[in-house]
């Protein structure tokens, strides 16, 4: 097709992941493009001008911001290759649903448990492990999210299992001993090479945190 | 077809009202029910365990959440009727991407627009008018966000000119003499007999908000 993908995006963002093992699962080639978010480059602000913000994905000429959005539009595109979302459309709104909640409650939790500290990590913490425990009850016995197959939902949570080692050091807590077949779930999907090979090692995701904190005077 | 479809709303929410101009512009038939949200109904609590919100829409017999979602899926189910959202992968992502943005930013700055007073509320007011301004750059010279024809950001957006009048009371500020290209386009959408019969009275809203906050202890 001489398609022209440029992405743009920066390693330890689960948002820049959802969109690597998206375009991984389609087998696409692209040119990968760091961004140096402290002196993001003139092509990000262009592209995406209203959030100034990873992920971009830019095919042909035309940007696409909004990680979901941009996995969407690649099982849109690239529709014969490893689709993503269900056909159903009632199993679709299920998979935007819960696609959805990563980003209002597991994103939005995780952040915050290395943010706080004492009394306050321990309830942000509570909080976050039972957030878990609904997206292990939705999971429930099926072997990916969408039932056999790996599709949308596990594309948008699976980066966040790349961060669990960086949360739980540093709330001190176990998601394995609250949610195991939670954390089943995400090796089984680690045994694809579209998933591994699009995520960085959860330790350096772990010390950038630690250099981030610093940086950022977090204590 | 037989489609059993019932209907959890509230009628002053935004989000309410998104799906129901979806579900008049595919003119469908369903049942209505109102909630109260302080007492609310086992069906409601049962069909949204996670978040508990209004709306959700059952179609025969399966709730969908979330308005963005219910609009996408009525859009999906009765697709030849007025279609919403675009064909094209790349528009659909765009459309996608404005009524995020309409979540993201016109609903989260307007609900702090009558919650601030005094200068937090003149930095919040301003901040609410350039996040409108940018819509209406979005909009430019089209009659509707996706062009010639009423779609999925026309829907996202147009509850909230409703409230317009309850926040512009509020907040002593005129979105009109600052977007008057949005004001017209909105007057465009009420033309539409889709549009105004599933819109409350914008006095009642306003009226509704300050009972609201005399409840709530908010100033």
């Amino acid at each position: 097709m001489g398609d022209e993908i440029i992405f743009l995006d920066f390693w330890p963002s689960m948002f820049g992941m959802r969109v690597r093992i998206a375009l991984a699962e389609k087998g696409l080639k692209y040119e990968h493009r760091e961004e140096d978010l402290r002196n993001k480059s003139p092509l990000l602000l262009e592209t995406n001008p209203v959030h100034k913000k990873i992920p971009v994905l830019i095919h042909n000429g035309k940007p696409i911001c909004e990680s979901l959005m941009i996995v969407e539009y690649i099982d849109e595109v690239w529709k014969d290759e490893s689709p993503l979302l269900p056909s159903d459309p009632y199993q679709r709104a299920q998979a935007r649903f819960w696609a959805d909640y990563v980003d209002k409650k597991v994103f939005a939790l995780g952040r915050m448990v290395w943010r706080t500290t004492g009394e306050e990590q321990e309830e942000i913490t509570k909080e976050y492990l039972e957030c878990l425990k609904v997206l292990e009850g939705e999971l429930g016995d099926k072997s990916y999210f969408g039932g056999e197959k790996f599709g949308f939902v596990d594309v948008a949570l699976m980066p966040f299992y790349i961060w669990f080692y960086a949360y739980e050091t540093l709330g001190n807590f176990s998601v394995e001993a609250k949610c195991p077949k939670l954390i089943a779930w995400a090796k089984r999907c680690m045994e694809k090479e579209s998933v591994s090979s699009s995520l960085p090692d959860r330790h350096k995701v772990y010390e950038f945190l630690l250099e981030f904190k610093k940086l950022n005077g977090i204590e």
